[in-house]
């Protein structure tokens, strides 16, 4: 097991990574209080991992919610806030998210809110929580005008990955965490982009050694960021890297057509291009961020969209700050820069090569 | 006007206090970003001060609620967070809480979750909001299991209480904003206690500059406590003396028949009557305690319930930690202190005392 820590003063927190470290009970005891315990999971995690789960603590409420995205809705949070009103979950109690990034985004929402607030735990149990939405503390739901539009920053007591819960997933949505595994080397770190170019045929194999490290330093490179600029004010929008291309993707082709790290994949293509097109990155390295791409099974082009439609879609992200959208582009392998002075003829261009 | 300030470091905000401020443009244009501004206000306060309000400001969209407590559930906060995303409030949009408790609780928790939490500023417009509500940055909605079981701390940019509105508060509204204003003095300051003897008939009169003090002098007590304990871990709880008997009130009396500040008067005296049984405060300092409510018209006893009833009902109550209720006492007058040591006689003695 590899543990990191993210630093942020009163509220740092933990990350445990490893293979079968899903029941290890010390890990979790730091963090019981009196209040009792409640599992948040979905009816597709339940039946593979939360009994291992449970014996790893005394008592605790499970709270099963549906399967998929639908499950980040104010209906989904009333949920889980009935369930632990109706479980009795103390102040001093205890949350515990266990499942994917829809089930860790709703349970810490609701452990947000409920009582004003009450401590949980993160347990990822797909390659995209693990590096990605269980640490920073971001929770939200989905709204009817566009995803994560209503949430809390409610940072985790721990965060616990057992990298053996990988085995379970399908092969598109390990890729799909691969995805952002990738976007973390390329917006922050050059060494890790060779190391995953070396690694990549691994880490699809599941190997745990591969994928403990992947996570690893994924988790670090997000800590630091996070650290740095806890509520998005600043250095954090350089983790969005493809995501304004792909959040438009995930739109146009319809919620759930597309994986999440699919369309980052494609946004990354995209937003490589823009890089390149804004005279900041060679052409040879756009080229290898399709060419990794590519190996880890992951589109590199968006779906069959006039150009026009995507931009559509862009300026209504919720990132359009006083009627501009901001891009994140690399100025070099590992070195991603914000920018918001770039024009429509840009991206249009760049999204009109990344499809070549 | 007067102006004090809760020190919370880098959430510090300004409370400003004064006749006729509602609509004074300069106390709102430090906190206007480029985002857009959205007041929040029912359909009572709306006819009253709305337009006064807007007069203040550049542009902005107006989200009426329905009058009274069930304004503060799951569908109003879904009413407030729809009508932001309809007027497209940015990150860096204001909020505006026009009103009194249930829309500064309302609003103050839809800006806390909106797009993970954007700015607000509360205007108070009843006495109990602008003595203790509007100051702190506690918001919530209610449960059908219990008040403000969902909710935030998220602290305002700043609070403008114009004593002005309380001309068109009803009398029994008004005296139930007194009780919070006693509840300071007793609580936390004799010398605040020995004012309202002399002035309460003034307060009760509505007279401004009373009330400016009586305000002012509030705040800053609650200011103290919030600086030094935001989150409630500690000193805080001390600001709910009166309130484990007043919530039981509330809820055994049927919400809405008795006011808040009414079951806090009475809950007053049962937990001076505790005070008094524990051996803290002298029989005579209960009967202080008594006279001063009774001549701004308040309850000094409680419904018509057996007192096993109450217990039930405190039992109940969030505050309960670990099985066992927590009680706010007087160690002497302005000198509250919490204990968890209370046996279950002495809370049903200081009952019947109470109704004596």
């Amino acid at each position: 097991m590899e543990s990191l820590s993210v630093a942020l003063g009163s509220r740092a927190y933990p990350i445990h990574i490893g293979a079968g470290i899903l029941g290890a009970a010390e890990l979790y005891r730091p963090h019981l209080g009196g209040g009792g315990v409640a599992i948040v999971t979905n009816t597709v995690v339940a039946p593979l991992y939360l009994k291992t789960l449970k014996s790893a603590l005394r008592a605790s409420t499970e709270i099963v919610v549906p399967d998929g995205e639908q499950a980040k809705s104010w209906q989904g949070v009333e949920q889980v806030v009935d369930a632990l009103l109706a479980a009795r979950l103390g102040r001093d109690g205890l949350v515990i998210a266990l499942g994917g990034g829809v089930v860790g985004d709703l349970a810490g929402f609701a452990a947000a809110i409920y009582q004003r607030g009450v401590p949980y735990v993160q347990v990822p149990t797909t390659l995209l929580a693990q590096v990605d939405s269980s640490v920073g503390g971001k929770t939200a739901i989905n709204h009817v005008r566009g995803k994560n539009m209503v949430g809390a920053f409610h940072q985790p007591q721990a965060v616990i990955s057992d990298v053996a819960t990988l085995d379970t997933l399908s092969e598109r949505e390990l890729r799909s965490g691969i995805a952002e595994v990738i976007k973390h080397g390329l917006a922050l770190d050059a060494a890790f982009v060779e190391w995953l170019e070396q690694h990549i045929e691994k880490i699809v194999a599941r190997d745990r050694d591969a994928l403990t490290h992947a996570v690893r330093r994924s988790c670090e490179l997000k800590a630091r960021i996070v650290a740095e600029d806890e509520r998005e004010s600043g250095a954090r929008a350089l983790l969005n890297f493809g995501h304004t291309f792909g959040h438009a993707i995930e739109a146009g082709a319809g919620y759930g057509a597309w994986l999440h790290g699919e369309a980052v994949a494609a946004g990354m293509v995209m937003a490589a291009e823009l890089s390149a097109l804004m005279g900041d990155l060679k052409k040879t390295e756009v080229n290898r961020v399709r060419h990794l791409l590519k190996r880890a099974g992951l589109p590199v082009a968006g779906p069959a969209l006039a150009p026009e439609r995507l931009m559509e879609l862009m300026a209504l992200d919720k990132k359009a700050a006083k009627g501009r959208t901001r891009f994140v582009v690399l100025e070099a392998m590992g070195r991603a820069a914000l920018r918001d002075d770039v024009d429509d003829a840009a991206v249009r261009c760049a999204i009109v090569a990344a499809a070549q």
